[in-house]
């Protein structure tokens, strides 16, 4: 009995961050009341409070949902070399086309701002990134040379950054970047970066 | 006496988008009202619709603001070459401590909206500033040679993504990314990505 009840509990939670991440992305965090949030949910408005607190409370468990499939979802190991690049770069498109990430760019204004719960998530979130990119371009491989004076990190930085910039501009139109051809440019530019002389 | 009018009619529009830039910047737009702006601004609260109608006209003239300074600040023309390429990671790196790119991202939630008046002139910002990397890569220069399939565009869009995301990784932690450090970075694969082959 308490194991079903716990079961019917954490199904509730399930459905209230489902409805929340749904409304956040398609209405923005301030737009959407927690109401709003019981409403499509199905869920009583008032085991809110019991699961979250408050409506900061739904954000972070929210974005710890999200992070946690996003991360998830990318693969933290990949082949050493060309390969594992073509690999990193279908990821990161893959990963930009998820309506999830969508919440990301939606959630940024209240998320740049020092004082905010999630502040510290999006961080965290770029740090794995480029910890995942850094992780390929440490691996020793003889077709992979880094520029002269560039580490691993640098490699993971400038990527992740060129992902993230990508994908900012796709959100913003659609129509004017090609989101397989903006990942393939990356891909063609980060493997001429990284070829040893002579072999281009 | 008509151009006496129309030169404080002018001061007044002028202090009241630089009253309203930095309150959109440190609130953000929505918790900002109008009674914010003319207070800062010292400006009569009812010449406010005279000027920009409503709180949204006020925002576009923000933005436009904002988006001049911004290109008017970033050289269109730099030498071809590697001097040129250090040139706009210079100007990237200057261009992301500006306080008025701080805006960029407080407004990015709402600009990402296809229905938000301000969505265009992100895309355009976007679209001029890959313009202006694209003309660097452009240039004949026998120190450069763009990866085999890569056009001069790519170029531009590759090197606008990284320069935004280095911004935004910044954003959520100064403490973790090094803004030089990181367009030094940038500079450092790009520059190995556009060497002829045997000149590394």
């Amino acid at each position: 009995m308490a194991t079903r009840r716990a079961e019917t509990s954490r199904e509730s939670r399930r459905l209230l961050v489902e409805a929340a991440s749904g409304l956040f992305a398609e209405k923005g965090y301030r737009q959407t009341t927690v109401a709003d949030v019981a409403d499509r949910s199905g869920i009583s408005r008032g085991s809110i409070p019991w699961h979250f607190g408050d409506k900061e409370g739904l954000l972070l468990a929210v974005i710890e949902h999200t992070f946690l499939e996003m991360t998830q979802s990318f693969s933290e190991r990949h082949p050493a070399g060309p390969d594992g690049l073509a690999e990193l770069m279908e990821q990161a498109e893959a990963f930009a086309r998820v309506p999830t990430t969508r919440l990301l760019v939606s959630l940024l204004a209240d998320a740049v701002e020092p004082g905010s719960p999630i502040h510290h998530r999006y961080a965290e979130l770029h740090a794995t990134m480029r910890r995942i990119f850094t992780a390929w371009a440490a691996q020793p491989h003889v077709a992979v040379r880094l520029p002269d004076g560039a580490t691993p990190e640098d490699f993971g930085l400038v990527t992740l950054s060129a992902a993230v910039g990508i994908y900012q501009q796709w959100r913003m139109a659609p129509e004017g970047v090609d989101l397989a051809h903006a990942f393939g440019a990356l891909r063609l530019f980060l493997t001429a970066a990284v070829s040893p002389a002579g072999s281009r």
